[in-house]
């Protein structure tokens, strides 16, 4: 059941949003009344509508205020207030993140847990379940019960996992499906859409965090690893093979440390949790942990603040070549190592503004991660609205006019 | 006439590309077959064909070869040929170029002229109209007159110039109209898509040139500046504030010479024409122009390609930072610089092997722009056919399988 994306498919998700859109502004409507403002045939929007139905986001009722002693009162459809949810899993390293909205798009709970790094893929699916059901009180996710959501109506869930995943998110992916796809699907029954968890912290950060409503949003990820995302025209950009936004691996220092990745001199060399954390220890330093150096910064410490300085201008450097490459409105710094505060984001927007483009200096805005560890699991979210018709944001603004197309034909 | 782009107008849009669709895919075909083949309801489907009608995309015929003596043959409705064709017209510094394609979105021309940088604008349109009509036998563009394409159809005209334009390349921008546009809208009475010549050079390269089909492509302009331009998930990125693909204002040497962005040490302080030029006379080479060193490097000259080897280590050096960032699957080098050869693309290619991600090593491909100076004329053109619904991408794939949603009633 993965989402078909041909030009038909495209067409019928259109027909669905309009419908939908179609309620949504108008509350509960009859087929009928659908039919006059939709512009479908008869037959296309009955089918359309069987399945919004079946799936769950459209409830039909009895219209409690038809005129009495005129036929049999016209049966209405509405959107299901409880339906269409959308839930989100962050597969971290070392912890597992979930997150659930329901239709309106209201965050309407999160969990985390964390657990060791060689953790089996089916007990982190176990303990996924048990977090979903905890916030969807369905106790494990059978698709059935009570609760503030019901997973019965759950279209796809989002996931995100550490490490290249390809350009194609869709479920059926060239290479062998990643096993938290498999598992899930087997344990929820639904689409399961995968993306590095990374990049989906950066859609997170994009619609509900730091650049909420940003269209064009680089986010930079300063944790273990350092690595980042870039939402371009409000999508998410995946690069050509899944690689993009690896800022980490850009190279700062031609002939530098070694990195993990192969490659030397890389920012993650110089910018990651264990590169500032040496850096510092050589430096006469103190801190066996962020909270640590974050005590040592907010102490006054020199010589934190002098390596804070010099990381956060490279960092700054890298960031300015970017922006003038890409353009962002915003740039949001996430990670642990920006709970330094000024003292890392100062000097990375000094080096921001002395390297960018005089011109856009000041139409780039910098900012902190607001979403913290759920970040990722809201991005698997946001992956779930934009790829399911059902989830998707609804169309409700003047676009929608009145009858947009008149049709005599269907009533 | 600037693109409305609610979710109405797209789901119209929708209806319109799977109408060209169908009559590029089976050809002729009456009414009732469109109907059968299309889902749409009687009065949707007649609306959509009388607007392709009357904008000349479809024209009807009656059948040849409809049974005698069974009533009145049937009209059917084709594609027009003749119609729908798109001009682009790249207003460089010190020329003009203008090309053209048909509705099969075949170039059926393209033409040049240079001139002096401070032509005014009056005279830039009265050159471009001129031009246009030598490809269209109007002699100017009036929407009347014979020739191979016929102006009357025309649907918009997409137009690259220098400098900045904003993320909006619709014609109706936040700021003033470029005076281009005023002149064109005036002269040919349709609406003008405007962008950065540079970025639409990388579309046109992207679409017919030598990254044709990639959806995913980074180019880079060699010549009197650098600058470049992306094609992301297979549409021009244009920023947020249209200020993407200044990849020659990447600072590559920190407090080096000054740019004219206001910055210093930028890439086009290292790697424009005319700081490559000076480098080479500065190193005992002479050169006036690029033919010449051109001549040198191929005569062995030790000063130019000990230049080059170094402008390309440079080079390289930001194609994989920009590589690790943004993940293109083809780099294109363009620009007069690119006519040195392997002299500048080898130390580019060993650089940017040496400092991109080592995974990314063998998923990008770096080639020469085929294009030349007609590249920007034709991206504009590629807006064009990505704006514009009738001069659309037509599906034409399996997607489009027989009668995808049955629709008994419409026949």
């Amino acid at each position: 059941m993965s989402q078909p994306r041909g030009p038909l498919s495209q067409l019928r998700r259109g027909h669905e949003e309009l419908v939908l859109g179609l309620l949504r502004k108008h509350g509960p409507l009859s087929r009928g009344e659908l039919g006059k403002r939709c512009g479908l045939s008869r037959t296309t929007l009955y089918d359309i509508l069987a399945e919004l139905v079946t799936s769950g986001a459209v409830v039909t009722a009895t219209s409690q205020d038809a005129p009495r002693g005129r036929g049999r009162p016209a049966e209405t459809l509405t959107l299901n207030p409880d339906a269409g949810q959308a839930i989100g899993i962050d597969f971290a390293r070392r912890a597992l993140h979930v997150a659930a909205v329901n239709l309106a798009h209201e965050v309407v709970g999160s969990a985390s847990e964390p657990h060791d790094a060689d953790l089996p893929w089916e007990q982190r699916v176990e303990l996924a379940a048990r977090l979903v059901g905890s916030l969807t009180g369905t106790g494990g996710g059978t698709g059935t019960g009570g609760g503030a959501l019901r997973l019965g109506a759950l279209d796809a869930i989002g996931v995100g996992v550490v490490g290249v995943v390809g350009s194609q998110a869709a479920e059926e992916d060239e290479s062998a499906p990643h096993p938290a796809q498999v598992l899930l699907r087997e344990r929820f029954g639904v689409p399961v859409l995968l993306d590095n968890n990374t990049r989906l912290a950066a859609l997170g950060e994009a619609i509900w965090g730091a650049a909420a409503g940003g269209q064009d949003v680089l986010y930079l990820r300063l944790s273990h690893g350092v690595g980042g995302g870039l939402v371009v025209g409000g999508s998410l950009h995946r690069g050509a093979y899944g690689l993009s936004g690896e800022f980490g691996h850009i190279t700062v220092e031609p002939g530098g440390a070694p990195c993990d990745c192969g490659g030397t001199g890389c920012l993650e060399t110089v910018a990651s949790i264990r590169a500032v954390l040496d850096a510092f220890r050589a430096a006469g330093g103190r801190a066996a942990d962020v909270p640590e150096l974050v005590k040592a910064v907010r102490a006054g410490d020199r010589a934190a603040l002098t390596l804070l300085d010099g990381v956060g201008a490279r960092i700054g450097e890298v960031l300015a070549a970017l922006c003038n490459a890409i353009g962002p409105s915003v740039i949001v710094i996430g990670g642990e190592l920006a709970e330094t505060g000024g003292a890392l984001v100062e000097p990375i927007e000094r080096a921001l503004h002395d390297h960018v483009m005089p011109v856009s200096r000041h139409r780039v805005s910098l900012r902190r991660a607001t979403l913290g560890e759920v970040a990722g699991a809201l991005g698997g979210i946001a992956l779930v609205l934009h790829e399911s018709p059902l989830l998707s944001r609804y169309p409700a603004g003047p676009d929608l006019a009145e009858d947009p197309i008149p049709d005599k034909e269907s009533r």
